[in-house]
């Protein structure tokens, strides 16, 4: 069985892994004040073109978002969010937990426009019953998003624009950033990022490390405090110099890029061939996670060898698949992929 | 001025405020275990046809709603309720603040169908990824909306019948019930309430109390320490015996229901003027609450004399307003307003 | 039976209750934007001898302390308060439901001295694992305390210096604040609080009103945004003229200190007896709350005429019961529960 | 350098790191679903002697406290924790963050007592203001507790049975429990605790994993929905296998029972030698961790080649130490350690 399903399902990078054996029995302070973690920083504000940025590393996206909105939020402050945004649906309700609103608006292919947000932050601010209504102080998306696609240069842009203008935190959600950032397509760099957003993180755990996230925060008023706001969430991680050493190889000679850049290229490699194919995508993702529409005997099939993510229902005989590739995806196990997939839509249209 | 904004512009019925002057100096108990709450529940469970519910009274709607889903639900469980639901739009985000999603579905008029309510919960229970996402274990629905529109018995017996079929608390606001339950449309009783709902509240501050909600529990599992929750969250008055003579007043000789078919004769003479005027309705109750939409030129005439409440613009030149009735509306400020509504629409005809 | 238990054991003072009837069918816009409410602010204003205070009106004495604490406080803060105060024991977790930590720290006389609260702080911020330990930002006293004890000026200038110079916030829960005010021993007055303290309230519920409390905000940044909070916690009521209404009467005039002075008058009666009577008073209490230690066959005889509060057991045949006055108590109830404990215990001692 | 300040200075056990090199690009479902888990949660199951426990793994301490405490509470529940308990002064607010308080109540040498427990609870149930106190659920113990102390088997035995008395929840915190079963004094078993306790958890980060911890559950009304939980706090490792390995790797062959034992004879070595070195002790740990009450100057100079914690201030001149042993610590490095300390402290008296 290969398994094209997500992008975490083996473990680190062999260099990540090797870093971690060197330096096990080294002795260092915890909680991520070693030297190791404040190294990974140091690289980190490299790439980000800029030291006047604040890097933590946590375990997860969850914590990590959790932590984020959490800790940038009054009790009466909300967090706007695509429907499909990951907070608003796939997280048990960890953001509401922390009391406060995921204020979610209709995406288009898991996005949200400058427009939409502006326009739900008048609305509130000018309404008669504004203290009635939760406000809305920070702007949650994902890039790539979960449905694979990228915001342009220019969409950031115009959206960090009207989160400035109305004093709204702008946070981006890089959990699969590299794959974004490798990607054809994309036009925005770590360097932008830093500048457009108020806060943002890069994903380790899809991205070559065991696990792991780094947050970057520009914005002073977020900084303050934020290690009380990490540990009351349960994201001090004792050997905090595991994040640090791991994002230190990722971020030495650019590895994180390279072995995104590898994903990127096997993920083109499969949507070329859907289009190929002639397979309706579902969704036209230039990223890592690839989606197709297929007849669902061919799903059935399919899966004797090959893992997905099903994603919905179409009709009553078709169904929208989901393939990730990862920095640990093999060129052959794709070329298989591609094969068993045209094999089996032949069969299908010989019925 | 005359004030159609809102039902909560005057202070109470006069046998309310005569019944707090003549016990005025009598000494009770505090925090609802007085002989008057006691009194005022058993009306209440008569009024109801039962006796195996457990009433508790609440200062305000807010409070009201916010004890009642903290009280039913785990941390990671949610409640359903319309986009338009009071919970999801005008609370400030009190709900999120005791750690639940608000899970807005798409209303039709402010209301939830059983179809809607039974798709969501069947849809999480079956998904793959079922416990990252939040479990709906509540639905709240308003009865009249927050658009003045009711449930009908039929569908409010098919909402119960999936909620239960499901094991969902069904949850119904009653902050208008009297005006509800006292216009010509409705065919809904207490009794079918306590019968089909597993908590509900009828509200007070709106029809006829200075304040105050009766909370009517059925379900077993939510009557366990109520009040507990009801302390936690600032809703335990401590002189509770007013709460209790409020609602002896209100449900003795039926007192609730007659005020509440007073403000219902008015909002139909209202309608029919609408009607007759041939506005457009926005949307068409059958409640206290009476929208319709305006030029904006006779909005701004008008509110030299009558105060409406804004709803929201329809075009660049028209806007949907509000005009609500209560068990104090006087049937001349009705006539009133008809009139000049008239001669203002009459005005703008001829230019 | 007459009731010593409490000092809300009847409804309202009679003007205020006069004030109520007068204005019942006047329309106004709810949630304290009214006119009522915005000349009760200025009242208290005055009384505070400031304009630079926010006034806000809350129900209750739970969802004051709720609110005023969650809005001051970041979620990793928290409000140090004595062992016996409100906020630890007596209001069900409503504090930590915001989720904050209520720091305990051992009073003396149910108050904390400006000693024990720079030490606190100190140790806090000094120690190595400084990010791991709430942060303590707020100190919440009472005064009267639970005791019925009192704050000097000289004390409590004393706490609000060590505040200050260590950027904690100082609120002081003023339930039963006339009573406090109004006693013999007292030398702080309400700009005295307004000057010392960051927010505190002036108890309306325990003081001639129905119910209600004043807050007064002086630091400029907890008054930002305060409405919102009081929203979110269930604290803005739909009728908010009712409190600016009670409180209006009361700060007329000088009610409140008026209908104050009568119960501290009584409860130095009922000191001057115990003491007479050469009984344990548990605590020298100043204010309108007296304590005595009681044989257990007299309180129970007590009980056939008089209601009082147990408050804890002294031994195996003592205990602690508390009386309190209140605006309402008549001076021939103080004499007759005078004489009937005079009466018992000299049948107590005579076996 | 040597660091003894803690238990966590160091990566894993040697065998736990092979193991993940060796599974690195296996591929296996996420979020702990995987074979690993399932083996290891197998074995734990055999070394706790029964198939009746759940077992799921989490990352870290503080998160595992606040996601089983949480899981287990409604939200006017709290738990009972010695006031030197980690939950009480180390978690900055954790546990309140989810809204529960933590009742803290003095310890001896970081223990309660069944007695102190039963009291507590029986006083808040028979109080007249029940519902006005948070009602007391759970009852949080550490073992090792956070001074090193034990608890014996009698003293757990009747912990639990005044807990299941009264209907509360007893969880013991086992972040450093390997160190506290490995020692001379300990007379407690795996079995004996999943008998005990209604939930315990067996500490991985501190015991030879890179991180983790197992969470074992008994009582099976807090087995329900446990992932969900999980979820919502940022607990489910997207590479849940990265735990189970560990854990296999820690609970075959009994590598967990035999790498606390060395600990555990380290530590007596060092106990031994401050005996005979006469020093005090500060508090007589059995376990990993050693306390030493030392001169300041000494604490100085020993700093110049090895890392302790420090604990507190004891007099002007002198503090209490903390030195921790662990899998990784090196007999030589213990060797060192004392005869260092022995030095400085003739050198000391020498003046």
């Amino acid at each position: 069985m290969i398994w094209f399903n997500s992008d975490y399902s083996e473990g680190a990078h062999p260099e990540v892994l090797q870093k971690l054996m060197e330096t096990n029995l080294v002795q260092t302070p915890g909680y991520g004040e070693d030297v190791y973690c404040m190294q990974a920083a140091k690289l980190i504000q490299k790439a980000c073109g800029t030291e006047g940025v604040d890097v933590h590393f946590l375990v997860g996206g969850t914590q990590t978002n959790t932590t984020v909105i959490a800790a940038a939020l009054r009790p009466y402050q909300g967090v706007i969010a695509a429907a499909s945004g990951h907070i608003n649906v796939h997280e048990s309700g960890a953001i509401e937990a922390t009391g406060h609103k995921v204020i979610s608006l209709p995406g288009k292919d898991g996005k949200l426009t400058a427009r939409q947000i502006a326009d739900y932050v008048d609305w509130q601010a000018n309404d008669e019953s504004v203290e009635h209504i939760v406000q809305p102080k920070m702007v949650y998306i994902s890039n790539p998003t979960e449905l694979g696609t990228l915001y342009s240069k220019e969409e950031l842009t115009e959206i960090s624009r009207v989160c400035r203008q109305r004093e709204v935190w702008l946070y981006l959600d890089g959990a699969r950033l590299g794959y974004g950032l490798a990607c054809r397509e994309n036009d925005l760099t770590l360097p932008d990022l830093a500048q457009l957003c108020d806060v943002f993180y890069i994903g380790g755990t899809k991205v070559g490390a065991l696990f792991g996230e780094a947050v970057v925060i520009g914005a002073e008023e977020l900084k303050k405090d934020f290690r009380y706001h990490m540990k009351q969430r349960g994201g001090r991680l004792a050997k905090g110099r595991l994040l640090g050493l791991q994002f230190g190889v990722l971020f030495e000679d650019d590895l994180y890029f390279k072995i995104s850049k590898h994903a990127a290229v096997l993920a083109e490699q499969i949507k070329d061939a859907f289009v190929e194919m002639g397979l309706n995508r579902f969704i036209d993702s230039p990223t890592n996670q690839q989606f197709a529409v297929l007849p669902d005997s061919v799903c059935k099939k399919l899966r004797e060898k090959f893992e997905y993510e099903y994603w919905q229902r179409m009709d009553e005989t078709h169904s929208a698949v989901r393939f990730c590739t990862s920095w640990a995806t093999r060129e052959e196990d794709v070329k298989a992929l591609i094969e068993e997939l045209k094999r089996l839509l032949a069969e299908e249209e010989r019925g």
